[in-house]
């Protein structure tokens, strides 16, 4: 029986008749195929990364499996649609904490209509995207048990423009407390050590450095944690993914330098709030020059 | 006897009765203040920067030594103008062979007038900046005895706008023929090396991964090296300097994401250049959480 996933942060929601994704609850997610260009776009690029010989296995485990397309009653009742087969990330996890971060200062590419130019220039200049290389487009934090979550809604992480804002959602994330006090007390399981956040995010960073094969326009860092397993101390319960691919260019010999300088700023962040909360800050790991670790 | 530099690449030339920078022969560089905003904001930076003690000395090192300013008869008769007194970078060198590349995808900020961000816009899209995340200023490479200097003119270097283009000249920036044909002869004892171009500009990067302190709009990164020195094969005889400093914002807690993804974009051209001329490719080197490394 096909639903709506319960810990969807951002993007298009199948709730009141609108179009949105759908899980199976056994593990895959369908993403149906956005009408324009844009679901086409996702469709090719899934498509030819899956069978690209060059992506290094480690980095190909920061992008949801992909299954193919399938055509399924659409969420919003309009009939069959087309919908992408993905791994559902957050299949098996009972309340997991998600922030879905939008990589890079400029959403918008060389090649945009002077439309979207216009549109995505705007939405840049309003959020934390230019002066900070990265927004927050969703998220939803476990507060603990009979707590619930907490999930600000569209005009509250809108409005998280400044570094301080952005910062104040980074430390709560990784808060213990139900209220909007920052303790930063899973930090250094959850951002820290070594298969933690950073140290996944520094491991794509050294791929970014040097893969010029792709732009990740307008695509998103999407990370996770269950506090039930932070309570514990248990490092490396963490998830990093790379999710939306509806504009993904060709890199043509040059480094994505607009995904790469925003999601180095994100990591500043990290760093900054684990060296307040006193846990040891990673160094970055080294690169083999041929793009391959395996 | 104050005179117009030999060996400028970029920026306003005290050529034909206008107002440009000047040399004393001795080792002294006087830069007209712009006589908007502009000259204020690099007197500004240059007097903060001086006595910032939170900037590592290998750092600083990148920067043009700041003498403060001096009233000084202006290049174009006007009369008496204020200049910044700064170290001239390439005193005492017999033919330097210089590249100016203006590093980020967007010369424009957040607090640009509307006027200057669509100049600043249409040029990063007309130019490299946008795809490449820099643009080639300007250049001049010594040919050898008796050849002279390459020097293409204002439209030649706008039109470098694709990888190719400015693949192209980084190359032939190394090359030892005198026509355009490119050996890069020189490729590992410039770019190459323990103290070559890449290895110095690794360091930057690896500051500009962690000061938030400086975010520097339109700012250029100046390499050079002379060629008799790297006919001899010795190393280290090279020069990275930033300059232009009209426009450094404050970073307000935030890495300089567009410089660093330009610097990035850059680096990568080298170490493909390096990679394919068969020259060992360096490491990043460690950098200390604390920004120091002395």
């Amino acid at each position: 029986m096909l639903k709506p996933p319960d810990h969807q942060v951002a993007g298009h929601q199948a709730l009141d008749g609108n179009l949105g994704p759908l899980i199976d609850g056994s593990g895959r997610f369908y993403k149906p195929l956005q009408s324009d260009e844009r679901g086409l776009e996702e469709v090719l690029f899934y498509t030819s990364f899956a069978s690209n010989p060059t992506v290094p296995n480690h980095i190909r485990l920061f992008f949801p499996a992909f299954h193919g397309t399938v055509t399924l009653p659409a969420s919003n009742g309009s009939g069959p649609h087309p919908h992408l087969v993905l791994d559902d990330l957050v299949h098996g996890l009972s309340h997991p904490s998600l922030i879905d971060l939008k990589i890079g200062s400029r959403t918008w590419y060389p090649t945009s209509s002077d439309n979207y130019f216009k549109k995505c220039l705007n939405k840049d200049r309003e959020t934390s995207s230019l002066p900070l290389g990265f927004r927050i487009s969703g998220l939803r934090v476990y507060k603990g048990e009979g707590f619930g979550f907490w999930k600000p809604d569209k005009n509250t992480v809108k409005g998280c423009v400044t570094a301080g804002d952005v910062e104040s959602v980074l430390r709560r994330f990784v808060s213990s407390s139900a209220d909007s006090s920052t303790d930063c007390a899973f930090a250094s399981v959850v951002y820290g050590g070594a298969d933690g956040i950073l140290a996944r995010l520094l491991e794509l960073k050294a791929w970014f450095e040097d893969q010029t094969e792709y732009h990740f326009c307008s695509c998103s860092v999407l990370m996770g944690f269950e506090r039930e397993a932070a309570e514990k101390g248990r490092e490396g319960r963490v998830m990093v993914r790379l999710v939306d691919f509806a504009h993904v260019l060709d890199g043509g010999g040059v480094i994505d330098h607009n995904f790469l300088g925003g999601l180095c700023s994100l990591i500043k962040f990290l760093k900054r709030i684990l060296t307040d909360a006193g846990a040891n800050v990673g160094k970055d790991p080294p690169f083999p020059e041929n793009g391959r670790l395996e």
